[in-house]
């Protein structure tokens, strides 16, 4: 009984006494009943809540207090292995799912109780044994990287991987992924794959499998419903809509940003309902502004340069920053500026020298909501003097990795401004 | 009729028939019968409303098409005369309006249509003179600046004479501020001023008042209400709830943000309702954490120290630029972490180096809404490792006006960690 990872107290006791540890197929009688297997919990867990892990890859934890009896019903191992040899039913739709790491496909080591990104593509699919009933599902591991560690050259990887498939016989490609940098990664490969003909999702989950309300299956079975039962296409982020686990959002790759750190509806569309809201036997379509995309030809340019800073100003701003950015050969500054897009007055001189050398120079608000209008006061209008190109209803991220992938794209300064106001993916919101 | 500014066509046309000027005393019947002086319009503004500037200072524009009849009642002038002569009732309380520029203290030029933040505070208090049957009001204009070009100085410049009138009779005090940098600066006035005895109300307008739908006047009449009939203390900012005309919003000076570029309601509380609502007759209290602030000794500490950069994570951020403040001898960087508060594991170099030349290191997150939390992934126990402080739910904003602060305050890097983890304005959000 020494592999009660996690459980301490009256919990553990209770197990030890039921002659249960964690793995086996347990029997629980609480409001209701549960049978499922006995999850290991971290060591800062909160002691009050047994974890299982039903049938349905789902895992809830139980109220201690509200136990009224529970029982081994087997050894587990079975089961686990049982779900290896999902029968593939060849009449339907076929996606391919690669998984790039995160918490979606974190493992946790029953031995340690450690959780590391290192969940294969085939065992992610495996515990979320519904997805066989909906599509066949190839699988590949990319990288089992958390997102935060991922870098510019992984987007070129991925991208060149979904390339390499675009003209398969898939319904559309899983992208299972870290949460801290979706909506990055998101943006490049909506710009980097403009007009595939493919749905492209993006999933991820805010709270790993080992916990209760682990948000990893509902969010893969949401995504492959929406690729084998609705006809977008173009890059989105499939992840919880609310707090509840009826609706499950829908995100366009580039309105899309990470609001919250914890919360399981952490992410949001900026400025308009998600594209499409997933329900049990239903799907909401408000992509209305997407649409457009549906018809465009497929132009992969799978290029970037990553000589961009975001550049956040704020009351004491040091202009010698802007000056160390020359220094160091940017090619691009986005500017989070304050408002309809300002900055104070004593930017102006090092931003000037910026424009002298080249630089391109966008304007995204740090309100983030909203569009940057610079000719309604005086600063808008100075800056716009400068040089400064207004990116309208961009989100800064978003800016920051279409500047990326524009400057791998075009050397000419006049086709990089061009580039950089062209709606290329929806990145700009209209109302 | 040269004088039309802004108004063309149709508009236009009606006027000079009725022999209307800008500036004249009309009455307007359209679905409701309306009088008011004929404001001037933007050369941009739509085509297809006229803007009155009713008794009430409220600003509201006439659809062309509705209007059934327009007369002139007066020239205008003598209107706007009379207002000059408020009579003080000095039964009522004395409240000091401080104005430091921004659209709320912008005034139109008649002739040229130009807005410019020159309106004396006076003149703004005789703009709306339902807060002279409210309030005593002493008026000072500090400064006449849009609040992107506010900096640090400025701040000293407001808090120490905030803090001189510390012992007056004043119930509180209103400072008129632009809307860019109002966050900024109510953050610094938290901490600077921290235990004051009287509420500090910073009021801005999003809409500048000569345009329809004008915030300018509502907010300044609510935030002369809630000086008046709250018994509140310490710093908040009071801006539109929501998009009617009946909830203003009164956020905490150090949990408040601007979230929309042009939304009259741009301005929310992060991670709980605003801590009070001011409706026509009615003050609603959300304020139970920030009560125990009203207990604090007043302990003003005006100083900082600007030596602070913000730096927001994104994929291909270059670890040169904290090499670059390093050089530049910064003594603090508050970081926009991804998610939980996560860096990639490209940047630990240049941070233990920045470590070891002694720069304080704080830990916020980009999502802006929740908590920041190391110790969940191995990426944030490595950060923790390093040295970076998590700063819980602080903003991101706010923590970097808060380490300003606290550098201006002390010297030592234990102290420096302390005051930084300390709860010194209602900083932290506490679920």
């Amino acid at each position: 009984m020494a592999e009660l990872k996690g459980y301490k107290g009256k919990i553990r006791d209770l197990l030890i006494s039921n002659k249960i540890d964690v793995g086996n197929l347990v029997k629980i009688t609480s409001e209701l009943t549960y049978s499922g297997i006995l999850m290991p919990r971290y060591e800062s867990g909160d002691e009050s809540h047994i974890v299982l892990k039903l049938k349905s890859g789902y895992n809830i934890g139980i109220e201690f207090e509200k136990i009224e009896k529970i029982e081994k019903i087997g050894e587990g191992q079975s089961s686990v292995e049982s779900s290896q040899t999902i029968e593939k039913d060849e009449k339907l739709p076929k996606i391919l799912l690669l998984s790039t790491g995160g918490t979606i496909a974190s493992k946790v080591d029953y031995r340690t109780g450690a959780v590391t990104p290192a969940l294969s593509a085939t065992e992610l699919y495996e515990a979320v044994p519904e997805i066989a009933k909906i599509a066949n599902v190839d699988a590949e591991v990319l990288f089992s990287e958390y997102s935060e560690n991922l870098q510019p050259e992984h987007w070129l990887e991925i991208a060149k991987k979904v390339d390499s498939v675009a003209d398969s016989e898939y319904t559309g490609i899983i992208i299972a992924h870290g949460t801290d940098t979706m909506h990055y990664s998101s943006a490049f490969l909506s710009f980097a794959l403009s007009g595939f003909k493919k749905p492209i999702v993006l999933v991820g989950s805010q709270r790993s499998s080992d916990r209760p309300s682990s948000d990893a299956a509902l969010n893969l079975i949401a995504a492959t419903k929406f690729l084998t039962r609705c006809s977008a296409k173009g890059v989105f982020i499939v992840m919880h809509h609310d707090e509840s686990d009826n609706a499950i959002a829908c995100h366009l790759g580039t309105r899309v940003r990470k609001n919250h750190t914890s919360k399981r509806s952490a992410f949001e569309t900026i400025g308009s309902p998600p594209a499409y809201i997933i329900f049990e036997n239903e799907i909401i379509d408000n992509s209305y502004k997407n649409k457009k995309e549906f018809s465009k030809e497929y132009n992969p340019r799978i290029n970037l340069d990553t000589k961009v800073a975001l550049v956040k100003y704020h009351p004491g701003f040091d202009p010698e920053i802007i000056e160390s950015l020359i220094k160091l050969e940017y090619r691009a500054i986005i500017f989070e500026g304050t408002g309809l897009g300002h900055v104070g007055k004593t930017m102006y001189e090092s931003i000037r020298k910026a424009k002298e050398n080249g630089i391109f120079l966008g304007m995204t608000s740090q309100c983030i909501d909203g569009r940057v209008s610079m000719t309604v006061y005086e600063s808008g209008r100075d800056l716009l003097d400068i040089g400064i190109v207004p990116l309208e209803t961009m989100i800064p991220e978003v800016a920051l990795v279409k500047a990326m992938w524009v400057l791998g794209n075009s050397d000419s300064d006049h086709e990089i401004k061009k580039m950089m106001l062209e709606d290329c993916a929806s990145e700009f919101f209209t109302e």
